[in-house]
């Protein structure tokens, strides 16, 4: 029988971007702590050893497979490398916290999972969007009916900023919009059509414009790009009672629901009909809590009482068949592609 | 030979939401003035006797035709009607302010501007964000080279506002951004791609996004919608060099020139390289000149000196090949359609 | 026996800066009509015939007075010469609608307001501010005591725009926040203090910060300034409960109630507490109707009726009485004087 | 001789809100090393020792200052305890980088820096905003005088967010702002005149307005309040030629660089002018290194080489007697103080 209190040692493989944000976190919970950290950079050991004294570092990630103390392991690497580095550490019997992009392809996405289901370990994707207080407001109204039959979801996702030679900026800032489309609405995206450029590098898109049709007419779109001079992180969801802004730029007022239905009946619109009734807009308080730290927090307690993540390898699989699609669809110069 | 200083008589055909900013903008010009109005609604014409009481009205737009002191009419009437009334204008020996969209289809236009031509009339369509200082000061940083290589044109035109039963979303407001599009770029549009949605209206998309493919691999994007809560209008450029800004609800800062360029090459890049240069952020003064009053004066300045007004014939034809394409994708779920 | 739906006509005396929005406004209800305009300059009168061909235009005010169809007379000419012209107004009979601020001084304020009681005619001061739905709301909020015990009242109003040689810039600007202060709250302000500069002008002061204290400790401040290269127009007032933001520069979100209290006792407090609760921002749907609409029709429904409008005489009295207060402050260098 | 590649050992005093960030920045220099912390709460002490395994800690400060290793202290405790420490650690042959406000009275202050000059140790005041990219691109705008004559230096400085009982918010928030007055204009400050007002602690204000007056006219004010719900930290320098905005809220667009100069002469102004001359709006690239980082660079080198900080003890000692005449000024209700 377990000890529920016990803390659970983690490992770290990739100590690049987002790594150290793991670290900071899973060190911050009273029944976690990160023991082995590795990377390629050995310059970065250094530094690692210098504010973790009494954590171990390495080069070469089998070590931490390969250490029995640790039963969870988060990878935090290039895409390209999820694969082979989640499935070594499923078959050395770790829990895995692995990065989004899950893979990259469904074929290895469903392998993981079944790896992973085989030997009851946690399998779960850092969809980190779905831990914040703002998307999580967001499902609730949505589940409560608040926004009425829903109309839109429309997300713009720009910035300059990091460009990634791994992969274009679908599978960098897109997936993290996919993953929130697939948290909230029960309607399941059937098809995309998806059109991108490419400036600065070789056939990896920069900037990319994508509609997804969801199961009842519904429809979605993403705008992301790494080539806009203005930071843009704005979320807009419209529905016939409310609707909601998320602009998360904003360091307070991140959330905004509009009161601000549609009353009119087709019958009634002439030329130049004003469509709208007007309403109160409610800035509701935030949960404030670190996203990651409520993944951190979810990863320990489903290695704990082996329970499911909220955003687990099928979520991750989900996702990456509609980035799938989308990859299809761009290279079909935008013609629709059905979600398989 | 004709007297230059000579005031320029005027009649409008429809007093709806359009009309009153053209009677308002013309009568402000020495050498114009707004004789004869038009409207279907009596009820209108009254308050129009209150404003103007010098100005006659009617009902019967044959009347301002066959009014022979009236050089130039106006015709600010809901689609459909424009290709009739335009013809018989024409053919009465009027030269013609029409209200965009110009005509439903192309074949339509053409032949407008094959009477225009013959008859040696003023064919000009009101494009009114060609005339204003925005887009001016965005048109001189083009030409001069200032932007760079171009990456691409972003636009967002949403808001929860005057809904049309007459036409969609895309040819009520994408059509200022595809004349905008038509006006910037030298490169032309060779094909597009579009989406849209429909709630409130049978069959008539309240939201679209559009994607427009130029010659040279460059492209633009249009997301327009009647179903936002909140109000945007913005307008983003992208060059290798700088990058601008145009945010229509800024009632100062319209413009925004960053001078934040690529430098990277391809082969320098690893993953998360960060992309770009930092560098200081220009806000133009701009002429704050009424865009329509701009319009006005062109359009009487053509009168008199039998010249091509910047927005003529032709460039309403080209804005119609597009939404043409535009149409015809639509209908083809977002496949890519060429502009003809 | 009055008819009273009989049309109140109206003369205006002065078509500067308000003027224009006086007739405009006037001109739209239904029971009044503006039938008389004065303006000293000729070229003016000229612009106003083009507009309203039906007014009479005058240089000399003395006609409108003796004009015995006109009840109600608007006096939107230099603060210097209210006082005169609204004596000779009120003997020739007229109710009086005239511009902030009321007077030069107290002494005269309370002369007019004793002609107009004896007189039984109206006297109204245009403190349009008290009429926007903002003003409105606040006052609402405070009446229901939602705000809780109020902490402090703060207004922000400064821009670069017109310059008045007529007056300096608190006589000017501070005046729409005086007339505020006086209608929101409850406790009368007891004594002023007042720091100015004056750059431009000679002894004109065009920027000042003026602290007023009420009756129960409870302070107010005015930021007033001709000189600044950004627009703000902004009232903030706290309560231990709520408070609220009024940001007359926002187009929709005017007013924001933040249910953010302060929660602790002094008791609690150690170096760096956190002082407050967070919770919910709103953004109340207000009236859009133009204020300057509202005092028309309160001007003429006094008139009609016979009744005292919301800023009467003594309303205009009072803040006269506050604003000699701090301008003798500020010729004593800021020091504190009681407002008698 | 001085071997000036050496590490400089540092022991900081109070590891309460700012002590972290000491230790932080002091830790990434590549000649210093944070080797000794102090703190009264022991749990701090455990939670430090976690983070930095290498320093040790203590609860009595005197540990550090008998420590014959280290060459620099940091005082970051309450107020009321900075003159004994900075005095005892000087005696202890220290040198001092302790918080603002400097010390509770001048007379303190100079017995410091007297004990300081005499033993030539370094004594710097940690002034902090002074080495923000912000700061120094403002002092160099009026240092090469692209402002021109100057008008006016305006803060606001409000929030709800940490209050303390050491201290009211003038001691707290204002010393900012007067430390940045003292830095950016060579006329001093001759006057100061200062409303507040307390509601939740007793007899120590949460809000506040200060007036100061400059040797030539040139008037600066201050707004600081612990009782705003939006936080504001926005900071005008007005000049007849530009205008500066410096809003540190901003992510991005830190400073604004007003090109709107006054053009008019008094004579030429009549009621109503538009005063101003419009222009572009220049937002400048700034420095984004961290200002406490370089203020940790500057004690290290004034160490290393004997030198004055830019913000030694008499930058502080002039900031002291600017408080101790706005408190007396408090106390007086407003009235006007010289500053000695």
């Amino acid at each position: 029988m377990k000890n529920n209190s016990r803390t659970i040692k983690i490992g770290v493989i990739g100590y690049g971007y987002w790594g150290p944000n793991l670290v900071r976190n899973f060190n911050q919970l009273l029944d976690a702590e990160v023991v082995f950290i590795c990377d390629k950079d050995e310059s970065k050991l250094a530094r690692i050893k210098k504010i973790y004294p009494n954590a171990k570092t390495t080069t070469n990630y089998l070590e931490i497979l390969k250490n029995k103390e640790i039963e969870g392991v988060c990878i935090s690497t290039p895409l390209e490398t999820h694969y082979e580095m989640t499935k070594e550490a499923l078959l050395n019997n770790k829990n895995i916290l692995v990065e989004k992009p899950f893979t990259k392809n469904s074929e290895k996405a469903k392998e993981l999972i079944e790896i992973a289901d085989r030997n009851k370990l946690v399998l779960m994707v850092d969809h980190t969007f779905i831990y914040t207080g703002a998307v999580r407001k967001i499902k609730d109204l949505i589940d409560k009916g608040e926004l009425g039959k829903l109309y839109y979801f429309d997300s713009e996702r720009i910035n300059l900023g990091l460009i990634r030679s791994d992969t274009n900026v679908i599978w960098d800032l897109a997936t993290h919009d996919i993953s929130i489309i697939d948290h909230l609405f029960s309607q399941k995206v059937v098809s995309v059509s998806t059109v991108g450029s490419s400036h600065v590098l070789d056939k990896k898109e920069e900037i990319a414009h994508i509609s997804l049709k969801h199961e009842n007419g519904f429809m979605s779109h993403i705008h992301v790009s790494w080539l806009s001079p203005v930071k843009i992180r704005k979320i807009l969801v419209g529905g016939d009672k409310k609707m909601v802004l998320f602009d998360d730029i904003e360091p307070v007022e991140k959330i905004k629901i509009y009161d601000k239905g549609i009353d009119i009946k087709p019958e009634q619109i002439t030329p130049f009909t004003p469509l709208y009734r007007g309403g109160d807009i409610l800035i509701p308080h935030l949960d404030q809590t670190e996203a990651l730290k409520r993944v951190a927090e979810n990863f320990i307690y489903c290695i704990k009482f082996g329970k499911k993540p909220l955003t687990d390898g099928e979520a991750g699989l989900r996702v990456i068949k509609i980035l799938e699609a989308i990859q299809k669809s761009l290279e079909l110069n935008g013609q629709s592609v059905n979600v398989l």
